[in-house]
């Protein structure tokens, strides 16, 4: 499963590769468009009637059969084209600084990525964003991969899929039985959608954010000044693509920030996010008060150059909003916000983010970096949720968001925190309204305080009925949270638990194309297809593991029971011996109705007298 | 932490015992009656400017910290005098036959316990159940336990309370700022909360299962017939009950079912359910067509005079609903639904638990069991969710509730199952409605099918939402579900996730109580003590050892980071340094809000106009 790559010193030797158990990667192009080659995963079953189902795969080239992977070389470059057409300006580039890997010796410098670039930024005048494009009514490549990504493999299935939407209950978005190039286009010019896409992040496969698309997640890593090493990193990226991450944000703090990134960027076929406040902080020795507006500009030059996709900006936590965390149980839990906070205060000035947001767009719009907008005074206790300075940020959230537009820019807020669950739906319909439905990106919510070691669950209450009520994107919660770092298994449990959340959340909304693999799963589950029941789902390598924990034999596989009711007690078992005498009976039910109907009828029968009789 | 106990062939030789960590069982005495000792759990905290927090404590005497266990003896008997007091007929009791232990060689036979009980039956006229007793105006010991057990220890915080009553969302339930027994008594007459307490189980510790009650959450135990042992039995629910399961079900349906079942009887404070009609399909070797009303009363009279609190009874699924399955995905899901609906089809006949019901009713009521109508035609995928074979069998559990309710029964209704989150509301709305508002107890419901290894969270989102709407009570599923038996750890992870649901829902539901310990939790976060935070979890030992992980020496827990984030990017610790001048800003604020508000009042200033102007 470990390709080998070429050794570098200091970086990766080895990530995760090859399909996940009973899966297989497949590439769809869109029809008339061979360059426009979409991934997708389908899980082949083992009943000849039963259709592959094709499911969304963010995890790129790792899990290709025959993946022949090389870090130094980086990704496939699937947008490279389509850039270079666009014909944007090759520049040279910010210089790389001593301080941008934490004025590292010589030999404890991890060495970059030696994979080449082209580095591109766009003039003022030119269109660069997705969303300049969407508004100037082009339908861009990556609009269009987003579509056909979208729809999975439900072509065939439009009329079942009507069926369904009707089904849920969206709470005003409006998701279509088929998504086409256009409708992206619409819902990111409309601001509804972002397409996070650095113009120097070539490797990237496009996907959309967006509550009237499929819920996404995102996935943080990051080394911490206390552990981790720069070769875990890399791979903690392929690992939590390859269980369904959507984006990932490196939250790295630590040294080698700069050279560890260029590993992820080029590697990566998911848009990469990052908080620059982070490292402006490293580059000032980490003393808040030393931070200013010229180090983080050129913070946020050195990272959209490399390639990052969406920055968190904290630009609403305002001097007068600080006041307003006073009383609160747990202050200012965002790492941003309270970077922000202290400076505010120190300098009793408003903050350099708030005052140069207009810059900052400026810069952004060059490379189409997308805005995430941050909720540095988000409530980190239940006790806090809904206080006065997380909507007081939020409003100032909603402001910021129509610059950013005016400015061309895309932009997605981000949102709290910890909620109890009668709370968050006003959390959902406030951003909406402020915030002119810009896609909202929140972390959980928290449901209740009280299980450390368990947050992965106690948000995913909370995140599952946030992405019903329109959150576009989920940031996933690890057992791990508020306790340490998490290591490989705590990112796959969180990955996993936040694909049950936003698909538990595209149920409920009625999307056209969720229910087809809880049916096709469900369909095995009684059939007893206990390999189908394994591949089809979020994580088959555990699914087959707690079976096999106690019925370990191939004959197994094909029984009609498990350990959990035995062969004597098991319903499915009873009701399959059963179905063909029941349907029997409900034929001969359905024909006495339609007998008697007939009879009726027949004897010139009206249900309704007719008013004027 | 294992107690040792008197060795018993082919018996627990030891169970489970002492503290959870950082707490303190005591027991709180009823003003006025100090024969009714109520159980909490107490968790100090270090600061001692905050108070120690008192949690709910199922886990019976096996938790004290001098725990003198010896399980052949049985619990403490802690409503014998009560029982005693009340009058009923001592009788012989129905003798055991071999087939009650699956006709096992007396080598392969396990011994009952020795623990010896006076067998006691109810006669008619006589006031048995908590039901008549509570219809009847009469306020019993169990109620009296029951209110002071779930005011917990709030006495002191009621005006607080009241504040958090108006936070929450009820949908319609009336919980109060503080329980009375005359509260109970009433919630009790009106059929909308159950006290399951068999009069054969003088060594229950009463508890309450009711919409206006603390959420109660269920663990099932059980040998299979494919693994598991007699010896693992008890200690399944002695552990299942120190982390939180506030009922246990016994689903065994092996053999040695009668002689483990007294095992797990006399050595448990929390009131025990099973399925009977499981033993009773062992008494026929195991095949459906030889059940009958005989084979049935004899195992329901058995059971209620070991002392079981309450049976599943599947008399919903009548004859008529069974082709309503016909074209589902998955059929028939309840094991009981599924021999109920086989016998029903075979012989083409009611089903006699629907014909007899009268006669269970008078049973029952006989030793004060409780019903747990049992929804044996619950969906078992999305795609049956909320079907017509579903709610057909819901309303016939409406019609039997008012039956069992006129002979003087307790009774509870069983939920579904599998549904997607915007199908839940409805089924709550429609059991309530149908029912009376008789307690409803649910498995889950699961949000999504595709999810096995992971369904104990597909299922928590479900539960956590049911539970807010107004389910009383939450079954718990392990992650082993639909994949096989669930060991130790697994039982461990349903009990917590679920405790995890219950308590989310009591939250939003503004139960008056339930803050106070996610507040306390919440400060010592802020306050970096990190035992108080790991002891107020609901699972001490995992945070603890997450913690640990990465910083495992002694100065850590005092440390004012972790390494999620390491120190110089710890948000709390930055605010903690900033409150002083944040505090001193606000009542700057203030100051300034209160100097414009007397300079405006001094003015003449109004804020409205008189309308007669």
């Amino acid at each position: 499963m470990n390709a080998p790559v070429r050794p570098v010193q200091g970086v990766p030797q080895s990530v995760t590769t090859g399909p996940i158990q009973g899966s297989r990667k497949v590439y769809a192009a869109y029809p008339g468009r061979p360059d426009i080659r979409v991934p997708f995963r389908e899980i082949v079953l083992s009943d000849p009637n039963e259709p592959p189902v094709r499911v969304y795969d963010p995890s790129g080239p790792y899990t290709e059969a025959e993946a022949a992977i090389d870090l130094s070389k980086g990704a496939p470059l699937v947008r490279e084209a389509w850039i270079a057409a666009r014909g944007y300006e090759a520049i040279e580039g910010r210089p790389v600084k001593p301080e941008d890997n934490g004025n590292l010796s010589a030999e404890r410098l991890v060495a970059p990525c030696p994979a080449k670039r082209t580095i591109r930024r766009g003039k003022p005048g030119e269109l660069v964003t997705q969303y300049e494009f969407a508004k100037a009514g082009i339908v861009t490549e990556e609009m269009i991969f987003v579509a056909h990504r979208e729809n999975l493999a439900r072509e065939a299935m439009l009329e079942q899929a009507q069926e369904k939407i009707a089904d849920g209950e969206s709470f005003g978005a409006s998701i279509p039985p088929f998504i086409t190039p256009e409708f992206v286009r619409d819902e990111v010019a409309r601001g509804r959608a972002i397409i996070p896409a650095n113009i120097n992040h070539p490797e990237l496969e496009p996907m959309a954010i967006g509550r009237n698309f499929l819920v996404k997640i995102n996935a943080n890593i990051g080394n911490s000044a206390v552990v981790s090493t720069a070769a875990e990193e890399v791979e903690k990226m392929v690992w939590a693509i390859r269980w369904g991450a959507d984006t990932v944000m490196d939250l790295s703090t630590g040294r080698n920030i700069h050279n560890i990134r260029s590993w992820i960027l080029r590697n990566s076929p998911v848009p990469i996010g990052t908080v620059p406040i982070y490292q402006a902080l490293e580059k000032v020795g980490g003393d808040p008060l030393k931070l200013d507006w010229e180090v983080f500009k050129d913070t946020l030059i050195e990272q959209a150059e490399q390639g990052v996709d969406y920055f968190t900006i904290h630009a609403g936590v305002r001097l007068a909003h600080v006041p307003l965390t006073a009383n609160r149980v747990t202050g200012i839990v965002s790492r941003g916000g309270s970077i922000m906070a202290r400076w505010c205060l120190a300098y009793h000035k408003e903050s350099f983010l708030y005052e140069r947001f207009e810059e900052i767009c400026d810069i952004m719009r060059s490379y189409d970096v997308s805005f995430s907008l941050g909720d540095g005074l988000r409530p980190g206790s239940i006790a806090d949720a809904n206080d006065a300075a997380q909507f007081a940020e939020l409003e100032t959230l909603g402001e910021l968001t129509k610059i950013a537009w005016a400015k061309g820019c895309q932009v997605m807020i981000e949102g709290p925190g910890h909620v109890p669950m009668h709370k968050i739906k006003v959390n959902m319909e406030k951003q909406l309204r402020e915030c002119g439905e810009a896609p909202f990106y929140t972390l959980g919510p928290l449901t209740t305080d009280i299980a450390p070691g368990y947050d992965h669950i106690t948000s995913a209450i909370g995140a599952a009925q946030i992405g019903w009520y329109g959150t576009a994107m989920l940031c996933y919660v690890t057992p791990k949270e508020h306790l340490g770092l998490p290591n490989r298994d705590d990112v796959k449990t969180g990955v996993i638990t936040y694909k049950i959340a936003a698909h538990a959340a595209d149920l409920a909304k009625g999307h056209p194309a969720a229910q087809i693999r809880d049916d096709a799963l469900s369909r095995a589950r009684f059939d007893f297809r206990w390999e189908d029941q394994f591949n089809l789902s979020l994580d088959p390598d555990t699914a087959r593991a707690f079976h096999d924990e106690t019925l370990p034999k191939d004959a197994h596989k094909v029984a009609h029971f498990c350990s959990m009711c035995g062969p004597k007690f098991c319903s499915m078992k009873i009701t399959q011996d059963l179905r063909a005498e029941v349907q029997a009976m409900e034929a001969e039910r359905l024909a006495g109705m339609k007998a008697k109907s007939e009879e009726f009828l027949a004897g010139g029968g009206k249900l309704y007298v007719d008013a004027a009789q």
